[in-house]
């Protein structure tokens, strides 16, 4: 592209590194942006900026925060015995969106993935198996990506958790609500039938 | 959605403003920006702010400009005989890119549009017409959208020159490069056949 600046090929090329902005969406957003108030785009900038220098994570759970213990460790109202391990905030967010779960999180940051160089040792596993052992946790609820680093994260710590009297469980795999049976993947139809539930459970 | 985080919720705000960016686009966005390194998100920010406050446009063409006379006004190697009349610096790239149009432009910010409220006095036409005047131009090309404001605007200008002894054009529409036949609108089609052209001028 012929840009006729500097300052709009380097805004331009800002954009253009955030994921699924090519080129021209970079330029669409920095012309709604040079057609907005100085002082809203200010603020974009700054709320930016704040946003990544004044993060902080949960002492207890890793989930992102503004305080040191996050909210949801910091309720008397929830269920501290039962710790739901996810990969990160927005499966946090996506939970507790549902109003279905009472207890607290853990969030491991990542996945097991050899493939991009992320072993056990880059995620709060050491920090959940002290967390499990200081507090006498009585359940562990896996809510990993049903992939292949799902899986190896969920094996990983699996084997680490051996040794504690906890109830260890995954979320549930299967035909989403709505979904139509012939249209559903051979592996999670299969699976759907050897871990069906009693008719009773569905309809509570 | 449930945010963790005021700095969290605020910077999804701020991203879901952006024209084609929704709540979990914005989610993505701000994450992969709390994944980067915070020098980088720093730049990413500073680019934006900079951009907005520093932004300056040419005295003649008013076109997008980092200098008080854009590269194109003050480069001797342009015909300054011919005026382009644009919408916005997005379509000066787009002629830029194509290479064929050695002239200078004008910027009109908009085009003619009542349902928005964008009446003549909102764009750059008055400066068209006193530059007209100056520099005694001798063509003017419109190079301005195939819609509703694009016509009501080519036709309130056209108006406005009618007193000057100057060719006036507007570039050719038709039936695109590799268009096929079959699957062109009627409009166009039948305009292509009222304006055909004779051969050898599509040949040089």
């Amino acid at each position: 592209m012929n840009f006729s600046s500097k300052l709009l090929e380097d805004a331009v090329a800002e954009f253009a590194t955030l994921p699924g902005v090519g080129q021209k969406t970079a330029l669409r957003l920095v012309f709604h942006l040079l057609n907005q108030d100085k002082a809203d785009v200010e603020r974009f900038s700054s709320t930016i900026s704040k946003l990544r220098n004044e993060i902080q994570f949960c002492e207890v759970c890793l989930n992102i925060s503004d305080s040191p213990v996050c909210q949801i460790c910091a309720s008397p109202k929830r269920d501290t015995d039962t710790i739901c391990v996810v990969e990160d905030t927005r499966d946090v967010m996506a939970i507790e969106n549902t109003g279905q779960y009472n207890g607290v999180y853990h969030v491991l940051g990542g996945l097991i993935s050899p493939m991009d160089g992320i072993g056990p040792s880059d995620l709060e596993v050491d920090s959940l198996i002290k967390r499990i052992k200081e507090n006498e946790t009585k359940e562990i609820i896996f809510a990993l990506s049903a992939t292949m680093e799902g899986d190896t994260t969920l094996f990983y710590i699996n084997k680490r958790l051996k040794n504690f009297a906890i109830t260890i469980s995954t979320i549930a795999r299967g035909i989403a609500f709505g979904g139509e049976l012939e249209y559903v993947d051979e592996v999670t139809l299969g699976r759907s039938i050897i871990t069906r539930v009693p008719y009773e459970k569905t309809i509570t």
